[in-house]
């Protein structure tokens, strides 16, 4: 069984393991108090072009998540995000969990856009009983969506100059963002520090065997930020174990040769089933596509490979299919072959 | 200025304030033991015919909402609402503050129906992501809506039915509940505690100063319920102020006159908007009409008449009149003239 | 019976129950937003000589304590108590509700000081884990204490400074404040407002039907206050009920003088116990009073008189007698030669 | 410079980061649905003769113990432990944040016993305002303790039937419980199987990378345990690490072996100090050592080792020592000879 249906199916890059093996008996301060973790914070910061940002680096996407908008926003306050979200659709409630109302827009593609965001935060503030409704304070975004989608430069141009115009923070969750970076025309990290408020880096579906680099832009939001991640249970005991990896990530340019190797492989599948005539049911252009297949085909493709099975719609039902920093180009290209012979 | 903008401009029934000043100077124990609340939950046990029902008394409907919510949720569960329901868009996160995600459903006319319930409940039981997604554990709704409409009994039957079968609770927020009571074909007062876990029935709204009395049917959810009034802060000091409210309203079916007064009172507006060829945005039968009204519209009764102005609709602004157990006759007639002359 | 045992037993002045008759049928906007609100808040404002205060009205103790305290704190923060406050050991959790520690100090008789505050927080900041411990922000004292014990004008001064110097915030509980203000020496209104960030003037012990009056010094907690009120269920829709209480408890003096006569009232129950060698297990120069008292005590002058029952000590039973705004002269004399017949 | 200032300053058993290379490169379902996973749970019950027990993998201890004890309680309950409790004073108010109160009850030696808490709970349930008090509903203890003591099985064995005669749960938070299964008389996995409701397996500070495993005897708390864990950001998307780890460190009696070294290696410490004269401030029989040194020792000492330094206490400071599964027979050796030459 090759598997394709998701991207954190591997363990991790070699280099990562071959470091972990390399520093195994050195002793140094947990927490993150470690030479690893503070190079890797430089060159973070340095890759971001941002020498005051706060970067700490966190085990997973639901805890970046939910520490950063719980150390953001006060009781009252609620985050804007796409239906499709995956704070909204894929956490159990841990933002609701922390207090929080996730208040949706509607969204086809995974994406929202500026004038979504001004229109909802200007009908807020005109509603007589505006304090009888949760204020939107901070905007969620992922790049790429959980659809697959980018945000190009210019659309998070207009969604940063909205939030700052109108006093909300920007948070962008970069989960896959080597395969948003792989992209033309999409924001780069310089850009991102320059945008956003707050964003992350995803180390778990792009090499690392677990981890994501949180970079803080805004100053208020920097201020006691380990005291938040300590109570949400994210403070690592062995922090350098995250150092270690993000300062091989940020090696030699090891991050983004993962995600254009993804984004590669998953558009040699894309172009296989566009060939064979299979709808693409959202127009991704990243590391995880998502054609609708019917029955027959998804048996037959079952036999062989393993996907993710989503909603059913009129065409059959949708499926997702990942690469990620492991998958081969033989695996990739046997799956092409029983493409074409579906 | 004549005030129609909600139906909690005036004070209370004159008897209230009567029976206020009797007790003024009695000593009674607080918090809700005396005999007067005593009185009062046997009282509304013996209309619901629930005898095993338990019976407390709050301030205020969103108090009583997240106090109930709290209490039958645990961590991981939501609660299935309209996205047009007072807890999901008016009452500023409350459930969020407390750990639970608002599960929407979409609604036209504030009603939610069984099937849509169970479409859900079983999509997300079917979900290989469940663990992901927040559990819905409980069903909202409010009798009236707060567009004014009525849940049938058949219909509450069909709801109480699916959740029964799903194992889902069901909530009544029933802060207009005797205009709902004042209708046909609406469940009745044995109804709601024969297929609710638990509901409440609104006094603020219906002549009372303050004052809802939460109906709790399922035994799991009783327990303990005195300490979760007290922590979320609506236990009461002085709680025999509740017990003489309800005892008052329950006394002579002065509950049930209050709704039909207000309906009825409503129903004049509704036809006097009617006959004047204005478009009522939502059919509501009970004391809230929403007539789409234009500008000129709204500036001439604006002269006169205090209403709440909601939405702009092709056609115009929706508009809010509300009767209160307080609206006289004349000040009622005073407006159909008014609305004839438009 | 005659009942001592608390201070919320009755209904309300006399005064406050007119005021609610005579404006009965009155129309105003709901949630505080009408005349008598905004008369209350003047006057209260006038009281406390400081006009850029916020006043806003709530309906109880536990409600107030937890609506200022969560508006107040980022999620990793604390407040600082006596063991004995009322928000770490009678309230039901509601801080922790909100997702805050209360963080404790001992004290014998209900209060603190400064130099514990101080060694607290300087201790915490030196640790060298000091972000693995919640990070005290904000200190709660009760004025008089739940023992009823009273902190001079004098230790006020030195916590506020304290306070200033840390960076934390003083709040003031003051659930029976009209009895603090009947004793000598102690900080009036304008010494509250000067010293404190937030305080509350409490109402329902003292000759309101129910309410409290906070008051807000400090810039940043008066922002968006509102939405948190509505959030915690605080929202009162016949907020003009608040407003009327208020302006009524602060005509005419009438708030000192509920507050002396109730102190004049309790020192003379004091003094009886006294006169018959019974000790005081508080030293208390407010309303309410705790004698130690041995069984046989305890069963005579349970024949006539409520009274609460604390802890057993050595020599006895400690016990609570409180006065109200409504306790007579008789009734007290009455006592108090029961008292000199055990 | 060598290090004992704590127990997570190196990497992993090289067991450990061997399996992890030998398996990079396989793929396995992510969220612990993996074979690893599988097994190791079947191990850990094996060896808890616990075949019905629930076995969860998550990354460190205080992310446990939030999920833990919020998937357990209602939220106007609380946990009752050791005024010293790790969640009590070192993990950032996290209990607190998901609502519930940790609940203090004194201690000299980082233990508490059953009496302690039957008398609280008595208390609590004797108590006129009980609910107006947080309900005590678990108690939470650490074996070994924050302090190095431990449980006796005798000591345990009360506590757990405290626990069940009064209706409350036991968990027990075992961060070093392969040091407690070193000493004598402790009790053994299958008897705290047998007598708590919950209890957990520590590997991070046992030579495992990172990762705890929970284990659930109440059915109760067994309910959908993974929602409350991914809700609370602990589902590790690569669960297979988990299952690794455990697996290896159940092999071959590695566990108990690793504890055995730490303790064996701490003892010899200890009797250096006491043969120097040196007082050790708590009588910890595992791997954390307490000694009470002067300004001068813990000068001449900081030259060549790191430790932690604790609070003042006449006669010195309280430091601390820990030794690790990585400690080394001749560090060891080279530090007692410098404690000989102090």
């Amino acid at each position: 069984m090759i598997r394709f249906e998701s991207d954190y199916l591997e363990g991790a890059l070699p280099q990562i393991i071959h470091r972990f093996t390399a520093t195994n008996f050195e002793q140094t301060a947990g927490y993150g108090n470690d030479p690893y973790c503070e190079n890797a914070r430089n060159m973070i910061k340095k890759e971001c072009e941002a020498p005051d940002a706060a970067v700490h680096f966190l085990v997973g996407g639901t805890q970046t998540n939910m520490t950063v908008i719980a150390a953001a926003l006060r009781p009252h306050q609620g985050v804007l995000a796409a239906q499709t979200a995956h704070i909204e659709a894929h956490e159990t409630g841990s933002i609701e969990a922390t207090g929080h109302k996730v208040i949706t827009l509607s969204s086809d593609d995974g994406k929202i856009n500026a004038s979504q965001v001004e229109e909802y935060v200007l009908r807020h503030r005109a509603d007589e009983s505006f304090e009888h409704i949760v204020q939107p304070a901070m905007v969620y975004i992922s790049q790429p969506t959980e659809t697959g989608t980018v945000y190009s430069l210019a659309e998070l141009e207009e969604l940063s100059a909205v939030c700052r115009r109108l006093g909300l923070m920007l948070f962008v969750d970069g989960a896959r963002l080597a395969c948003a970076l792989a992209c033309d025309a999409t924001p780069r990290l310089p850009d991102l520090a320059r945008l956003c408020d707050v964003f992350y880096i995803g180390g778990t579906k792009h090499g690392a065997l677990f981890g994501e680099a949180v970079v803080i832009l805004n100053d208020a939001l920097k201020k006691d930020f380990r005291y938040i991640i300590k109570q949400r249970g994210g403070m690592f005991a062995k922090g350098r174990l995250l150092g270690l990896q993000f300062e091989t990530l940020f090696s030699d340019g090891l991050y983004y040769e993962v995600g254009e190797n993804e984004v590669r492989l998953a558009r040699k599948l894309k172009a296989a089933f566009e060939n064979k005539g299979i709808e693409l049911y959202y127009d991704s252009p990243t590391n995880q596509i998502f054609p609708v297949l019917n029955d027959e085909q998804i048996k037959k493709l079952s036999e062989n490979y393993a996907f993710s099975i989503q909603n059913k719609v009129s065409g059959g039902t949708v499926t997702r299919f990942c690469t990620s920093w492991a998958s081969t180009e033989a695996n990739v290209d046997k799956l092409i072959k029983d493409i074409e012979g579906l």
